[in-house]
């Protein structure tokens, strides 16, 4: 994996004033363009061996480029606001908008090649990682980001020699921690962890460029031209006509039978046992949620069904248990601009609960495989890969001890008229129906077929849905609040 | 103060039955017209006695209304990454944008109420804090906000009881702290400083409500009501014609001297001492950087300038000194939708830099007094308040250890014309000069009136103006980076 880079690779002094000028220029015209048309954000990863120049390299693509538009993260120690997210938070809030260039100064990759190295992961985990890695990379990827992955790499006797430069000079020597020394002392182990990590998370969209870092005039003009050629490739482009639009695999509905269809619309409740049994719910949940086990915990509750399924009453028997300053809820509509501007999991990723936090989404990122599928706002492809997406992104709110509770809320087709024809006479003015209601009810069999596909394809282990017959909206009520108490009481035990 | 909320108000039952389909009903309907015209926001600070019934009201709103268009935020201890920017920070993150409401349960009167009655504030102190309540309060409103202040206010003898009778009821126990006992100890200390506060807050605009605790419903009853009022009133209001254009009370310009035409813009450097002086000059900025002491400051640098100034080219000779993963660079242009929607000092509050970093703003909270000033695309009322209101944010800044440091780079007409002429000739197309660059010209002396009266408002002790002749692009640099290192070198010396 690194033979090509401890070949003593290096540029003269001549043709680095050659090239130099052309390429600087190059790359200010690429910035603007990338400014100008916003189409994608360019993320560049940096990692590799301490010595090896990576900091030299940043500093140099901000001299070389308007820095104005050049946004650096580097990712020291966690802050306790991160510590309180998944771990991934911290690098969702770094991720640069569309018409920027976002520099990730180590990145994802640094947390579980040290653990590895260090023997705080075995080899099982660290694949896991990779994997989560992987997929993570692929998702920025299929969601238009040019991802550029750079690693510095040196030799053991190249990086002795550069530590001990570093330390002589009062103007570098506190760049060089004992920290360093120690991990030099276990350059081997790093040697090789790493170079199962880059095999391992070089896939075609999103592949490491080793770069050998002894010599600063080659490791500088191959960033620079590796990073002109991969702008100019997706500036240039012409526009695609998109992939092919491919019949998904989802399993066909032969027999008329689903998890909707099964569902008991019939059964009813009476208003005096609601009216107990609510009441019994609600201070479980209260007492739950001020558990002080609660604290190492969050609920992120997700709310989705049809329109006018009753959403809003049953978010309400929730709130009213719990302490005002305890939850948040999260309206989800039409993203605003600095929103559009990244992938669509960022806008969710914002609003992770911190610790003994309750946020309930009056829907949520389900819209991708939902409206946007049926309305046909993504393409085939973007709200197919979705699926995997959301998995992936529930499964690292649970892994930070997010218990993650998802409802959907089903009516029939006559009750949902028999509701908004209410609605329509209620003087009450708000509650009138929308044109839009009646355009979306004529989209009953697309929203019924992408909710069932949601339900096979997102309901896990990790994150179950709750499919809620909501025609007697009481019922619906004490399911959910029970099955909320159930899901919390379940992750307060597990610890 | 107090003596009206400890009558013992109360409302009946059946006076509260009847009230509270109306009350509910209405306050739903004003809610929905405020999300729906999106004119401004609400915002309702919560405040008083502990076991007056803050939470119960607070919850009491939630229920009534529709959660989903409120925010409740408390202001527990703050976080590291609060406690590394003002104070008041916190208060800017939890703000609601117009269209909603923000319930702030506690405050920014909190803690120098606690500070004061527990000793560790003086009495000048607290004055000095009300202040800039008061100003800010004041902003909020002259921003649009509707500001609604709530005390919660029971007698002594009532609040050993509701404290007593909330720690015997298992479900309310938790809620009952010992510092709540600590505190009822010290309740007629807390009652004079409150009152002191409450007085010297209570502002035409923004008066505090204070509301006798004892009685569930009285209380709940008067909230609702208050609410309710104040947000018809605004909601119903005709669009008036907005202040009347008053000459301001600035300084003219009668025999034509000014700051910035009694500039020097004849003084040249020669290339040989500009490439000496400033390769010292960035040497002496890296170590000021690195300099242990620095992780207590941070700097805030402003440059604002007239076109083809040369604000570019300064910066880039700052960064190139700085370690790229310490500094970022926030280029100004026009605020996005989320911006729109909140006081104009919010998307800079944003930026405020953490501690330790350097943050660059590439125009600045100045726009409002030039370009918004000089365009007419705000209110003369509105560029008028904004000196006093921005010498205040400077201020938090400044005394939460950063460094302010401000530039205006000035150059001739002629010289601008010329640069303007030269851009148009080189063929590297992103320098080519636009429309706009033309049309603010011929609003020179607009610009040149803004940027005097904005030195003369804005150049305070904590956050001083640097006027910086830049007809020689290279003079003016070598200006900037000795300023910012001497300002840097103060800062660090003073501790």
């Amino acid at each position: 994996m690194f033979e090509s880079a401890e070949v003593g690779h290096a540029i003269d002094k001549k043709t680095w004033n050659a090239e130099l000028p052309k390429l600087r220029a190059a790359l200010l015209n690429a910035q603007y363009d990338l400014a100008e048309h916003k189409r994608f954000p360019v993320i560049i990863v940096i990692g590799g061996v301490e010595g090896a120049g990576k900091g030299e390299t940043v500093n140099l693509l901000n001299e070389w480029m308007d820095p104005r538009h050049i946004q650096v993260a580097a990712f020291p120690e966690p802050s306790e606001e991160e510590l309180e997210r998944p771990p991934m938070w911290r690098f969702w809030r770094a991720l640069p908008a569309r018409g920027r260039i976002g520099i990730l100064f180590g990145g994802w990759h640094t947390e579980p090649i040290v653990e590895r190295a260090t023997g705080h992961l075995s080899a099982a985990e660290i694949d896991q990682a990779i994997q989560r890695i992987v997929r993570f990379e692929r998702m920025l990827v299929d969601e238009g980001a040019l991802l550029l992955k750079f690693w510095f790499h040196i030799s053991k006797a190249k990086q002795r020699e550069r530590l001990k430069a570093l330390s002589k000079d009062p103007l570098t020597a506190w760049r060089v921690t004992k920290l360093d020394w120690k991990r030099f002392k276990q350059y081997d182990r790093f040697r090789r962890t790493s170079e199962h990590f880059i095999r391992q998370t070089s896939s075609g969209t999103a592949p490491w460029i080793v770069v050998e870092g002894t010599d600063a005039r080659y490791r500088g003009l191959t960033v620079g031209r590796m990073l002109l050629e991969a702008m100019r490739e997706r500036l240039d482009e012409k526009k695609v006509a998109g992939q092919p639009d491919r019949t998904p695999p989802l399993l066909p509905a032969i027999d008329g039978k689903d998890v909707i269809s099964l569902l008991d619309f019939e059964k009813r409740i009476s208003k005096t046992r609601y009216q107990k049994q609510l009441e019994r719910l609600q201070g479980q949940l209260a007492t739950l949620t001020r558990d002080p086990r609660f604290r190492r915990h969050a609920v992120a509750a997700v709310f989705e069904g049809s329109d006018a399924a009753g959403k809003g009453g049953a978010i309400r028997r929730i709130t009213g248990a719990l302490d005002a300053r305890q939850y948040e809820i999260v309206p989800i509509a039409a993203p605003t601009e600095e929103e559009r501007a990244q992938p669509y999991l960022w806008r969710f990723w914002r609003r992770v609960p911190r610790r003994g936090r309750f946020t309930i989404f009056d829907r949520s990122w389900y819209g991708r495989v939902l409206v946007e599928r049926v309305e046909g706002f993504c393409s085939e492809a973007d709200w197919m890969r979705a699926y995997a997406e959301i998995n992936d992104f529930e499964h690292q709110l649970a892994r930070a001890g997010i218990i993650v509770v998802k409802f959907y809320l089903a009516i029939t087709k006559a009750e949902q008229l028999r509701r908004f024809k209410d609605r329509q006479q209620t003087e009450f003015k708000r509650f009138k129906i929308t044109e839009e209601d009646w355009r979306n009810r004529k989209k009953w069999e697309g929203y019924h077929r992408a909710t069932c596909d949601m339900v096979d394809r997102t309901s896990t282990d990790f994150a179950p849905w709750t499919l809620v017959p909501s025609n007697d909206k009481q019922l619906a009520r004490i399911e959910i609040v029970k099955t909320l108490c159930r899901q919390i009481e379940r992750a307060l035990d597990k610890g």
